[in-house]
């Protein structure tokens, strides 16, 4: 277990108060949905500290300002708008998935109805371009331009993400290949977002926004292969979500792909289960488990986190960022790689 | 009945090829989910020409360019976006209202299940930033930029307005003003913005921009007031949606909102049906629609759209507008406030 690194709540501390101030811009129905959604409040409305998610992301934004020799502060529009992006997919996944908890409480739709948690999610979506682009404490700059378009543009990749996930299940033939294209979408994308909208809010050279984009969309696949690790072998107690969950919706994540293009008696044992249209019990959850694993899906995940992640760290080496700032993505990477949650 | 107005099909057959192109550029699943929506495809993906809807917020865009005396071509990626952010929240409002059919077929939800129109809503919405902001075709100028601005403040609004429209239900007081407040953001604002975007990428005045605007939210008050006596008095073969649908639904609209806080005896009796928790009967919904209409709910009603037509005319009359263009707002108009659909 690695230890959680700083930048987490730093990064946290500078970017919660600009968050909390864009979801009281919202009408207050929108505002109970949101506040419930990031932990701020109970469904009641009474005050709550049940706590947000990791942060990743704001972590990443202030980094990338860091990491071009920019104050971390100058990221904030940036990290606030891709928060509410990421927040948004999150409230409306959960029904597409129809995942009832999340953060170990109830999910928006499982608790205010699906009605409430699509509008919910459409709120937070636009609330995050209103962020970049209406600023009421700033002049409209080019950079804060270019990171709208940018953030248009990883949204469109991760709505699409979701989507070929979603196309995932009618879909017998999954391998990695195409695994790793749906979650460089999926992930990656917004990830990608994250760590390069401070350099771009800085207003720093091509070059160097290149490089924190593609450590963050690397990060982004090394973080999707560990959740899909987790996804399957994760302790349910640890990670807020049932254990097997993925196999139990029959996702079609990296461990399971690489087994149905696999062959052999695996992929023919794995196949016949997901072709089955009942209701997986416990222990077939646990088979199935047993199966992948046998196989070598587990590991090869595993395996592929480990690549992913030393391309985002080759990335931003010796490319002249700030050497403390890539020190803490560094940091940040390997905490993401080898979380347990 | 009124002719239905030429600027219609002369400004569809301007944008279509636009919106066409930009919900080409999805990813292949949602590129169905969008194009069924649009009435261009069947389910299966073969193609289909039951007709998109009446293209009244591209006809004023285009208007709006007119208006100022640019070319109405100038107003196309607004009007294709303003085109792609009105159906994104049909498709989600549809899934909120319950609501099966839309335009004498099903609606996406319906069609194709809650979780597939979540995510199509979803791309939709993104994908009006997109066109504004990402159009290959031509550099992003400041006026695209004011564009997106503004659109984005309009998405607010309407967002705002549906959640404030869901929030009637669970409210028993609801008056004229609550329900005009709630129309102006759920309808009003992207009318406004449908109505001036033109003359903001034309790079017009303020003044112009200001009074076009007017004339959308005001047309938009005078369109929903129209849309509240059809959803409980119009035609459903003419409307495409089941007879007194807003009643059965105890929605709150305009002419149930003026009994409900109009005292009296029908005020008790209306209030006893709406708060009363069994499904309504046909008989009931007549009764109901009869109860209303007596007390002088209807013909309320059709007098607040003409107070908001003869606003929206005033706001663009003597103002200096080109009045070829002026001449087809007003008949555009006419023809909104004079529907039977």
């Amino acid at each position: 277990m690695v230890a959680i690194p700083g930048v987490l709540e730093r990064a946290r501390l500078m970017v919660e108060p600009s968050l909390v101030a864009a979801v009281d811009q919202l009408q207050p129905e929108l505002r109970l949905l949101a506040r419930y959604h990031f932990g701020w409040a109970e469904v009641d409305g009474s005050p709550s500290r049940v706590g947000a998610g990791k942060g990743l992301r704001p972590a990443l934004a202030v980094l990338s300002a860091e990491a071009v020799g920019a104050d971390g502060g100058l990221a904030i529009p940036g990290a606030t708008a891709v928060e509410l992006i990421h927040n948004f997919s999150l409230v409306h996944d959960d029904i597409i998935d129809g995942d009832v908890e999340r953060r170990h409480r109830p999910t928006v739709w499982s608790a205010f109805g699906v009605d409430d948690a699509v509008i919910a999610g459409d709120a937070l979506h636009n609330l995050a371009l209103q962020v970049l682009l209406a600023d009421s404490t700033s002049p409209l700059t080019v950079e804060r331009v270019q990171a709208t378009v940018r953030l248009v543009a990883a949204t469109t990749a991760m709505i699409a993400g979701q989507s070929s996930d979603m196309a995932f299940n009618n879909r017998s033939e999954v391998d990695l290949a195409a695994c790793l294209a749906m979650e460089a979408d999926k992930t990656g994308a917004l990830l990608g977002y994250s760590a390069s909208v401070g350099a771009v809010l800085a207003g720093a050279p091509q070059s160097w926004i290149d490089a924190l984009q593609i450590y963050g969309l690397e990060l982004g696949l090394a973080f999707q292969a560990v959740d899909d690790v987790l996804g399957i072998w994760g302790d349910p107690t640890v990670t807020g979500k049932a254990a097997g969950n993925d196999l139990r919706e029959r996702k079609k994540s990296m461990p399971v792909a690489l087994v149905l293009s696999g062959g052999g008696a695996a992929e023919d044992e794995l196949r016949a289960i997901y072709d089955s249209v009942d209701d997986l019990s416990d222990d077939s959850v646990a088979r199935v488990a047993a199966v992948i694993e046998a196989a070598g899906g587990r590991d090869r995940t595993v395996a592929e986190a480990r690549l992913h992640l030393d391309a985002a760290l080759a990335a931003i080496d010796c490319v002249g960022l700030v050497p403390e700032a890539v020190d803490e993505l560094v940091g940040l990477a390997e905490f993401v790689a080898n979380r347990d949650f």
